[in-house]
């Protein structure tokens, strides 16, 4: 009897090693080489998807009528909103009247113009790691990065995800403003461990794993990653705009591509947020707006044979290990 | 001696008792009879001085530029910050770049348009009599009125001058955004008491007494109360904007008038804020803009021989009963 039970406790314990080593290979290797995220949501192995994603929804009425403008055009199919932003209640009425739009959240711990700033949403006495001197968030990722306490930042990251949803909002996603999520492997543990507790798809590229190989080890194997970004980079010139975003189109790969854009209308609202920041300023924003809203990118879209997807239909996959 | 002591012991009570009795004729009475505003200023009894004054600076870029503007021309002589809003960086920056400018605090406890809000500047958890249901601070004085704690009340109050100083703010004076401050005794109390802590004029009309009899009553002898104050009411029909101002000027009598303007650009993103409520709103503010700023007014000024003033010169007065 006492013999049967040793052996019967040593293959229990064999298994539960094997189980181990098992979740720990899955882990290191989330996405199956099985079946690629195309397949998996039932298009075909070579098919080429497009999330077409505006950021930023909150920060402006100029950014918010434009990302809303281009969102009913059909082109441009998701887009995440920032909750500490002045113009939240406007994506706020928006989002619930257009429950079938695919709104995410651009979780914020930066503030980075000068003339209009925001702060947490907690209270600030609660999360003083995130405010510089003036009592807003960072003006930049890496100093966010460089003074947050990391429980700090995870209470107020939590308290923008249930702050979206007292406000009625479901989001689809979850990204985070100037990628300050991404700046360490403990922000982007913590990402995950949110996004999964939330059971929210976040993005994250294959491509980002060569730039920072923590990335991969943080994962599980619920986790979804996207083939590529395509997003555009102030070494392009503005006469360029849409020659770079065409020839991306052009060369588009099989699997999950998002495209992230920025939307606003160069006006005297957006001018003045960005003023002395041509890089992802209103000019800037502008041009992605024309972009994104011409027929000439309906016609590339359809000519490419692209589809364009959502994240709502990438989060049927999140926590599933089924290939 | 003991008979000489007793004698003095009374003389002094009897002095005391008629300097409290002195004391408490000046608290009812906080204007002197003697001398009006204009003479204790060191200009003529008869003058008419005016202080053009801009409300709601930094709600919005739109407001910020045409008050800067109008302040620029010379025709509006003060305005007032609204520490809470989005926008309050850039007349930060404006603010100490021009220490010349006159520019009071607006305080805060109401948060009235639909697109865009505002919460405390203390936590929400400090002060949560001050909310409404989705977290900001309530939309209408009322509303806030009957909802707050008053010593919650008091610490967004002393928060906002304490964060307008710590940002390089010296405050001319103070007021009260939609006149929540004056909506109740208590609220004015804590005004007066708070301006007067701080060595502040504060907005406050003669003719109010007569609608909120509580206020003369919580004055002391070095608070200044102004003659009369100017404010143009959605009963003035649109076209009739310039004629009301017009006859208003033309009608100026001796002593201190405060013009309450609202100055903002009807461009869009004024026109997003203040969206389905004309009252206050885009077009409102826009009018209010052309007519400070023309030279009709500046004319108007001249031929009445009035004297524009900021509320600077009035604190002088501030805590002074000597007449």
């Amino acid at each position: 009897m006492r013999r049967k039970l040793f052996a019967a406790t040593v293959m229990l314990m064999l298994a539960a090693a094997s189980a181990a080593a098992l979740h720990k290979r899955n882990r290191s290797l989330p996405q199956s080489e099985a079946k690629t995220i195309p397949e998996r949501l039932g298009y075909p192995r070579d098919a080429k998807l497009l999330i077409v994603h505006a950021d930023d929804l909150g920060v402006a009425h100029s950014v918010n009528r434009a990302s809303i403008k281009a969102l009913e055009t059909g082109l441009v199919s998701s887009a995440s909103i920032m909750i500490p932003c002045p113009w939240l209640p406007e994506i706020v009425a928006y989002a619930r009247t257009h429950p079938e739009a695919d709104l995410g959240l651009h979780l914020t711990l930066t503030s980075e113009w000068s003339s209009s700033r925001w702060g947490p949403v907690l209270g600030k006495e609660r999360v003083p790691s995130l405010l510089d001197s003036s009592g807003y968030l960072y003006p930049s990722e890496r100093e966010a990065a460089a003074h947050m306490d990391i429980p700090q930042a995870e209470a107020e990251i939590r308290a923008q995800i249930a702050r979206a949803k007292a406000l009625g909002i479901q989001p689809t996603h979850l990204d985070s403003h100037m990628g300050t999520l991404y700046q360490s492997k403990a922000l982007f543990e913590m990402l995950v461990r949110v996004a999964s507790e939330n059971k929210l798809p976040f993005r994250l590229s294959q491509e980002w794993f060569t730039r920072s190989p923590f990335m991969r080890s943080q994962l599980g194997p619920g986790d979804v990653v996207l083939d590529r970004i395509i997003s555009i980079e102030p070494t392009v010139a503005p006469e360029d705009w849409s020659r770079f975003y065409t020839e991306e189109i052009k060369n588009l790969r099989a699997g999950v591509t998002s495209m992230i854009v920025h939307l606003a209308f160069a006006d005297e609202e957006m001018k003045g947020l960005t003023f002395g920041h041509p890089n992802w300023g209103a000019e800037w924003r502008q041009r992605d707006f024309d972009f994104v809203t011409s027929d000439a990118f309906r016609k590339l879209l359809k000519e490419n044979n692209i589809k364009l997807i959502t994240w709502r239909e990438i989060g049927k996959l999140v926590g599933k290990t089924e290939h």
